[in-house]
């Protein structure tokens, strides 16, 4: 069964490119340094056996395992960068 | 009743500071543009309405409402840099 996760990082410019391929390929950007979405364990994992390999140094990244989405209240103030359109790995 | 919020932005450098430093009232720095933290509905409603005023052109802000810590599992890559130090405003 999928999860609803939310990823955000706080990553040096030389990695941030590449975080984000990685991270475009599993999750929904919804603004910079922040993605959304359904994963199972499965991907969780591979995801973050990636992404672990491009960290050094002061870089960060926070995983939030949450229920689901329907359980996510959230607002967004200003602009709605999400763009629901993106490829999803399942 | 105090809820779990998680808020992340996205915003230009010009206001960044500023938004950092409402905030830092509020809630706890997880990393750059994410902070996290305990909050009654009250006091949400006047953070929003001083953040709001900030935000113009592509800035955004992303609120998202979580019922409680405890349900909320986290995992962190990298560099952990919450300071659970900081003022809590409830």
């Amino acid at each position: 069964m999928s999860k609803y996760h939310l990823v955000v990082y706080d990553v040096n410019e030389k990695q941030v490119g590449k975080v984000h391929k990685i991270l475009s390929r599993y999750l929904f950007w919804q603004q910079n340094s922040t993605f959304e979405g359904y994963l199972p364990k499965s991907s969780v994992k591979e995801l973050l056996r990636k992404v672990r390999r491009l960290l050094t140094g002061e870089d960060a990244l926070v995983v939030y395992f949450l229920t689901s989405k329907e359980r996510l209240r959230k607002e967004v103030l200003g602009i709605d960068k999400s763009r629901t359109v993106g490829k999803i790995v399942v």
